[in-house]
């Protein structure tokens, strides 16, 4: 998608620091950061929110997860704890229509919504 | 596990009102709702958290995503919105060690961490 900013990213024409990539999904930090850790991870495949995931397509969200996970550990908040998120339409917040993972941690966080 | 909260709701031994069940998952509303919509869809295996998740067995993940899309739908939050949360350890709150995933909507959501 040409006006999607994660596509953009995902292409090299918006720079950010891609700290994961694979031939699914890619991460980066969030631009506005709501804790000490906080990384999107997002699928390669402009998929606009996690609704339009059928059991067909939700294997993504899988493998999303894994990469979380090994992050986590990189980031050396497994232990400590974290939170994933993903927000779908308007009452969630959903700032950018392309899927991604929200990976949050390296503090006591608070209610989830 | 004898002593795990969701296990025992699963097994029908905790009274819970239970919207959803298939031979993977099972899906109840939280008992301190954070929102007018506030579910848990919990996997049926004993799973502490989500870090235990490895690329074998993270395809769990994905069903609960179905599970929560479909939900959303029948609550009628899928298109003004939704959050899917899932904590991990003690920064991020986790209370019950047994893998679950919130589905949240019904009202306008404030910051995720």
């Amino acid at each position: 998608m040409p006006d999607c900013i994660f596509c953009r990213i995902i292409k090299g024409e918006i720079k950010s620091d891609i700290i994961f990539r694979d031939d699914r999904a890619v991460a980066f930090p969030d631009v506005y950061p709501k804790a000490p850790v906080h990384i999107l991870i997002v699928p390669i495949e402009h998929i606009p929110s996690v609704a339009e995931l059928d059991e067909a397509k939700a294997a993504i969200c899988a493998h999303m997860v894994t990469v979380a996970n090994r992050l986590a550990r990189e980031q050396g908040i497994s232990e400590s704890g974290y939170r994933l998120v993903t927000n779908r339409g308007p009452d969630a917040g959903q700032a950018v229509l392309h899927l991604h993972m929200h990976l949050i941690g390296g503090k006591e966080m608070g209610d989830i919504a």
